[in-house]
């Protein structure tokens, strides 16, 4: 049995763990932090969780936490770093939901966020979490920079057709489409209901955070930089990212179906869908699938890929446990087999 | 292994009854029929399903359901009282998710239901599938009624009051709201998005098929004849249903509290909230709970019940294989753990 | 030209009378108070605005609201008790939306508000804004107390029966269901769209702000006090209030159609839809409608009134904009035609 | 008063033409045909519409709609292409909001319509209602194709760009996202709510049939054809439609804010928003207006255009409106003044 640790549960990240860890089998939940509601009932503040999970949230404690084999972070961005070398010297391994070691450049990682990194020596060691590239490393890390949402599905969409080099790699764009739930559980008047049901908008095409994430994991697959355009909108629904990718095709020749079936022939929570299919954000919602679909309309030069994830479990907690089975050498898909809920 | 038969699996509630099917350890589905769908792979309609179900949709055939040992209709009111006689010959068990079987009198059915009963014999071997009334009678059953969704989310609310005999039964109101998801996925006007989304609205108002399940389950309760008005309102989401339920209080001396407490003590899918809370229809998303608050406002003479269920789980699929799993003897729980999606 | 001023308004009962007071050809705004946004262009804030409103919000100021002929409070409760007494003294006019002065007893609206009223004298002179119901008193009023959405809803369903003496007032029920934009532009956790949409719950059932207000003119109909229950429900919408109410009938011999359509026959806003309907909130989405309908369902001693309004017009805005026209001697539907938006 | 005549009224084209024709002070309704409705109250199908229009549908007779002299077609398509020669022989003007005239190709239309067109003599004649574009054509025009909804959003938003010849034009990406209400009113399984809301997927991507409409569009401002990626996605709300751009600068130096501003500075209902905006597709929910954003993410060589528009407004009917001021003299934005509803 993992003990495992959770620090910051009271987002959605935090609630989704919560969620998968208590029905995974081989994985005991020992302690909670939070400090804002230390003292009160998880169940209390998540009702979905009455009944399964009787634990109380408690104050940030060294000492319980080490006691850990594995603690999540599900905390804001700029938390994870100021602990994790005390944990990590303790024996205890981290995967850390928030951004804090995804980037493995400290200055850029500075720039984007907005803030001095607290311990840039680790960024080198840190694993970046993305199961389908990384398994091996997955296995032996201490530390794993679990992925941000939309990196997840614009990577794992692009991934086949950089990695054949069958596109033109400057001219990249990324249009994705997020759920609310993907801004968080924080009071804001931007996701009030009012004001992010019945409508759609763009946000941060100057420049978002994920952008140099996604930059830097298509960088690895080719090789050299990419250009990339990443364009996210807000979506109004709870749950789901849809990406849609758009890439020049150098060789026209190649059959992108077969193409993509082979990379992801292995891979347990990568769907291929049939020729001529459109994935839908609700066919995994709830669910750590990533389903993707191949176009290439008229037959001309431009691929589109369609791809979808729930950015709660693919793009966020489905993700870290599945890094977790990987690292104790348990199935991969243990704890992860709920099926989508639909309708 | 129970060997798992469902015909008509093509609505809300029948791929509902898959997800859970799915999900179960101990049922094995062998076949699954849909004149319309036959030959399709189920996946393909219900493209959550990809992965965890394999089979296709079939058309009905007698040697197929009758090989099996309980067979689930998830078909149009009307459709399974034309072949549960065959079944029950050939030794099948039977849950009605439909109406067919849920009132005793035959021409009460007809007259709410607008066609003549193909099997009134039939009526009273049934049991009405609530498992928090009929549990031993359940177990022995050939035949299940399976209630329908209103009807559980009211009554499970008001059996404790009228059990006791706290409440004038003479003036009862359940003015009760759902999801959208309980007209099922019949292509109409009224439930398209644009219809729906964005508005509230009552229906039925002068009389709802759900009203006589409703009233008899209360007589059976009280023992006599019940004065009830229910008013159900269409909400602008998918799942749930919120049942508010009015009643004069005889003795207002009684801790209400404590009676819905020891009422439902025992029930594992039955939850009183503590004192003073609000239960949300999003604390059971896809959850096989009813969870229950109690009210009295400014401590006046009138009782507020407030409760919630999924009404294609508890109030339908789940509560479905909450029956099957007493007729089996199984543990009542089995496969039907899951946690409610939130957000 | 009525020369008029907006305290607040950068809410969403603010930003509504922006839209109305834009298309209305006997109104000028010329001034639009925000501390916090002192400066912006209201059209920076509400987009749909940018072409029709010039102005910017600035800080309040005496002068310029002195020279107004009528002044809107579209601010929190307990701003305008602050204000009001020096404008009435200066010769402007008011109509607060907040509900500052919609209880006449000092002591009642310091217990559900919370606060100490700050200018009790001015209680008795306020007039409650329902033209349906006080339209004399309204075109000689200074002060006006717009009333509050629930109780408008509630009060215009209830009346012809009250008013007749025909219903129980001691058990009456009003079970409302309100859209999200009722609680307001606030930043809060509650309101959140993961935590508000797919989502239904009541709310505040031990007790709401406007059960006070309620009775208060409940009673003024009958002539003494009733008893009333009321449970408020949150609905994952934007606008609409449906208010169900249930009452039991003292003679059941009246023709409760031709009652209500006596009643308001000369209602320009208030609609009672053929006898048999159901309203939909859509329908009055945007509009200064109510739209009202009657059921006695089987025939029994349980009358049930539906009614629907656009909160943030007549429950809100519009019925403020209605009252301007009847103190300043305008046609009453004055910008006041715009029909509901529909789907 | 122009004399106006509506064939098929009862999807939501044509009542968002009879709620801004009631508005609209110009203009006389005074025959509206459905043959599916006929004799039914419009304002019984459509409650929004109680007190504003009286007509009831008629079955369509060609002496009443001679008599008109203006007819708006709001019929599926292929409809309008049977009755046209006839009313415009009888000097009926006439505007389309379908498809019957949009291309000039009678073969296209064929091959994308699949059906032969009627009156491919007419084709030629027809002016393609963008008054942004064809303004003088649209004064003098006797028939009206009135474009469609991602069409007035993509080409709006290219337009300035391909005028001036600044980008590849055989690299274009238009990634459009639009609300359920532009696929109709009629009863479809995949535009139920349980189906399409919580939900986000692309369609049609291997060609929808807006794209040779766009295509035309573009290569009219261009003079040549151009290559065009077009993938449009279902987004869970009612209203509205967001169409983002791409393309790769030819000529980086331009000021594009400027370009844009300029280009537009004398339409009514294009609305430039300042640079580093985010159009909202609420901000032009009811309206009829097109509110567009430029950027440069990066200064890189790819622009990002933004352009919101509320698909049955300025998508349709209120373009459609539009037509018919030009048409008849009347000032531009007569009956179109209304203001978005936010929220």
């Amino acid at each position: 049995m993992i003990k495992v640790g959770v620090v910051g549960g009271t987002g959605y990240t935090g609630v989704e763990l919560l969620r998968l860890l208590a029905g995974h089998p081989g994985a005991e939940l020992t302690v909670i932090t939070s400090r804002s509601e230390a003292g009160k009932p998880v169940a209390e503040l998540f009702p979905n969780l009455r009944g399964s999970v009787d634990l109380a949230f408690s104050v940030p404690d060294s000492d319980a936490l080490s006691a850990c084999d594995l603690v999540f972070f599900a905390t804001p961005n700029g938390t994870a770093m100021t602990m994790v070398p005390e944990l990590l010297a303790a024996g205890v391994r981290v995967v850390d939901l928030a951004a804090d070691f995804r980037l493995q450049q400290a200055e850029q990682w500075q720039h984007w966020y907005g803030m001095e990194h607290a311990c840039p020596d680790f960024l080198e060691e840190a694993v970046y979490g993305m199961p389908e590239v990384n398994r091996a490393a997955v296995a032996q890390a201490r530390l794993i920079a679990n992925p941000g949402c939309y990196p997840t599905a614009v990577q794992l969409g692009f991934l086949p057709l950089l990695e054949a080099g069958l596109v033109d790699t400057d001219q990249l764009i990324a249009d994705a489409k997020s759920g609310v739930s993907g801004a968080g559980r924080k009071a804001a008047t931007g996701t009030l209901l009012c004001e992010a049901s019945e409508n759609f908008k763009a946000y941060a095409v100057p420049g978002h955070r994920h952008l140099p994430e996604i930059r830097q994991g298509l960088a690895r697959a080719t090789g050299k930089p990419v250009g990339l355009t990443f364009v996210p909108h807000l979506t109004p629904m709870i749950r789901g990212i849809h990406a849609t990718l758009y890439a020049r095709l150098l060789d026209s020749g190649r059959d992108l179906q077969a193409l993509f079936e082979a990379r992801y022939r292995d891979e347990p929570f990568v769907d291929v869908l049939p020729a001529g299919a459109h994935p839908e954000t609700r066919s995994v919602r709830g669910a750590n699938h990533c389903r993707i679909a191949i176009h290439r309309p008229q037959q001309g030069n431009t691929v589109v890929v369609l791809s979808v994830i729930d950015n709660l479990v693919k793009g966020a907690a489905g993700q870290a446990l599945h890094n977790m089975n990987i690292m104790f050498g348990l199935p991969e898909e243990t704890g992860l087999t709920s099926i989508a809920l639909l309708p």
